[in-house]
């Protein structure tokens, strides 16, 4: 019997990103739409069907040689029955039943969840915490986003919504944040407020990649900005390791593009100020399969 | 055939405590013994094989009447293979195999687990968080202990170590800790910490339950008091909730005995901090076992 090949989307603000995966979760091709243009979830929607429709074909597949299709979606979903409840940066979508949809208009198995879990789950299956029994996956950009696996199953919490690292408070009097709660991780070191800093101390507007650059140069301000930022990170996971005792750490999105100038000083930070037993046991990488983690992770899915 | 029963030891810094349990873990015996007189892990290992014989014998039974033993003890345990790594309160342990050790003695089976994670056992088999799917457990003594329910399980971490609730960090600059840490939940409201803005308020010694009785008369230094203890065990708990978005905390221990006036503004400070959706899907409710919490527990990781 021929083998089943897995349909893997990951939509975000910007991009929808579809791969085609076979039986081992490599990525056998793939493909990026813009989304910015289809304003409404209807026509949203129908791009993400076409895309689907789109690979199969262009593969002289069938619905039947397809195992199903998974969607990594960027905003809080109702796992168990399929609901996307809204994407806070994609206008218009309010408790979309999208599971039950794509499964009528294609007649394929499908599952949906969030992009962080689903990142988790690939880099759990896949890529940098492979091997571990219970790692927590991070991915810093504009949001700080968290997936938890926990004794080797994806834990999403009591209204699946668990693994909101980037809204632990970090200080009892810190700034407010967009959540509601006050002086979270992401209020420190979420894209946005790192790149007020790098205004605040170079007068202009520079990458992040430039930042790093510099201070591997030994820039000091450049330097102070990822410690700073080290520094924030390093107490919230201590924070996490304390409570949860992972044996792996995985950090991905375009802050960790930082590299060591970040890790070395996060873990220094988590052996300072972690319990002894819990940052011995604990090891903090980088995430491993990038931009296609969230097209592997919704293949995953599927396989769950 | 003859339904068999269970023997539950709550091992304290203070007292030994053991109950006989029958198949639905409710007490048909109990007794409690003096700990501080048995000054070496042999006489203290020898006098828990004397009561665990004596309430076997006292009930005219023997050691195949008893499906199990289950110890909790305060410390850190490794649950897999039954070893004690040591006691904070108890001086001379060290990495003693004392699963292996008592069933040699008694030729029973035996299962042994740290306090905390007893607790969170009993609370979420038996007592205010049966019924629930993820439940986080906290004692609130000398020390804050915590033993998380997830998906059902007791969740126990990759060195046996997770639930350190008392050392997530409220202030990146807080006070220094015993654990390494800054800022820990524990330095905040450990009851140490309590007693002392208890003399510094008062300018003397009063037990709690006198200030609780205080503040529900109106006390204001007493209401203050009670509303710092709540604010900061709030803070941590919003951390707790927005990373694990359980559906029920169970907060036991003297300090919950403080009732209403605590667990009314630790309540209304995680409707404000945690995120909306985290917030609503929670419970915070008194433990409901009290001081019987760990001998039942320890009964339920016999059937485990």
């Amino acid at each position: 019997m021929k083998k089943k090949l897995i349909v893997g989307v990951d939509l975000g603000g910007t991009n929808l990103k579809i791969a085609l995966l076979d039986n081992s979760f490599r990525i056998v091709h793939k493909h990026t739409h813009q989304t910015e243009r289809f304003s409404s979830p209807q026509s949203l929607i129908g791009a993400i069907i076409g895309a689907v429709e789109y690979v199969i074909a262009h593969h002289c597949l069938k619905a039947r040689d397809i195992l199903g299709v998974g969607l990594g979606l960027p905003g809080p979903i109702d796992f168990d029955r399929g609901i996307v409840h809204f994407f806070p940066n994609i206008p218009g979508w309010k408790n979309v039943p999208l599971r039950n949809i794509i499964e009528k208009k294609t007649r394929m198995r499908v599952a949906v969840d969030n992009d962080a879990n689903v990142m988790a789950l690939a880099e759990y299956s896949l890529g940098a915490a492979k091997g571990s029994r219970n790692a927590v996956c991070l991915t810093l950009g504009t949001g700080v986003g968290g997936g938890l696996i926990l004794d080797g199953k994806l834990y999403r919490g009591s209204s699946y919504a668990a693994g909101e690292i980037g809204h632990m408070p970090l200080n009892e009097r810190g700034p407010s944040c967009n959540c509601g709660g006050r002086g979270c991780l992401e209020s420190y070191i979420g894209n946005r407020r790192i790149m007020q800093q790098v205004r605040k101390a170079f007068g202009q507007d520079i990458p992040l990649e430039e930042i790093s650059a510099m201070a591997y140069r030994g820039n000091k301000k450049a330097v102070a900005l990822w410690d700073s930022v080290a520094g924030h990170l390093g107490v919230a996971l201590a924070s996490v390791v304390n409570l949860l005792n992972p044996d792996c750490i995985v950090i991905g999105g375009g802050v960790a593009n930082a590299g060591r100038i970040l890790f070395d000083r996060v873990a220094d930070t988590v052996r300072c100020r972690a319990m002894p037993v819990h940052a011995r046991a604990v090891r903090i990488v980088k995430a491993k399969l990038g931009s296609d983690a969230g097209m592997i992770g919704a293949g995953l899915l599927v396989k769950q």
